[in-house]
């Protein structure tokens, strides 16, 4: 049953935790990493992950690293809606296959509203590269600020 | 735009907390309150509420007090997994109309995911209310094991 099982150390996010894998990086602290989804639902599309855990979803986590992991969320959030300005922000995460998880690594979704737009598919069309560079460009200095 | 604005002392799940409208209560402390969404888009579909910040959305809470949902979500999503058995379970939080904010208190909402069953639409079809309180008591019995 896709709730239970082992970690897997090898699936795509513990890579970008430990390096191994690039990503757009957002934030980085002791215990959360953030970054751009390269397969954006919509514009400015993040995933917040814990560094510590190896958690495949919100059962496994302690409350302590779901506590940190909240707070990078909710200071990304401000960032999205302060910089973008989307109409709204949905937040999301995903447990088993069946509710649409992909990577069993736990993860949070931040997903921008824009009015009168419909959410793409998620993992369909990965973004182009340079788009993604600029929008993570314009989000760091927006935390910088 | 709707991710600004004054909090509406009178939206209903403030009226829930101080007691003045019904919920299908679940848990309750101090800071958290979770009971059963009356309409429901699967079987368990739950909502989980801070009691003390007055927040509109995520934009709007404490660390602490976002902290303290979170492991109430947590708790009871791993209680809604151990007896509703579940394929999946989505976490999901929506700040703005245009994001699916319906009700503008923070809230969570932990909805079941089933094998082979879709989603039914938010806020279309009131559930029955014996049906809810079967569930209730089962989720109860449950949290009391």
């Amino acid at each position: 049953m896709s709730l239970h099982g082992t970690y897997d150390a090898q699936n795509i996010f513990a890579q970008i935790i430990r390096g191994e894998a690039p990503c757009y990086k957002l934030y980085e602290d002791e215990d959360v990493l953030a970054f751009l989804d390269v397969f954006p639902q919509s514009y400015g599309h993040c995933l917040v992950v814990p560094k510590r855990a190896a958690a495949r979803n919100i059962l496994e986590i302690d409350a302590d690293n779901l506590a940190k992991l909240m707070a990078v969320v909710q200071r990304l959030t401000r960032v999205l809606v302060d910089e973008l300005e989307p109409a709204g922000v949905q937040v999301a995460q995903f447990n088993g296959a069946p509710a649409g998880q992909t990577v069993f690594h736990l993860h949070m979704h931040i997903v921008p509203r824009y009015a009168g737009e419909t959410l793409g598919v998620h993992a369909s069309v990965k973004a182009d590269p340079a788009a993604l560079a600029q929008l993570q460009a314009r989000l760091l200095q927006r935390m910088a600020s």
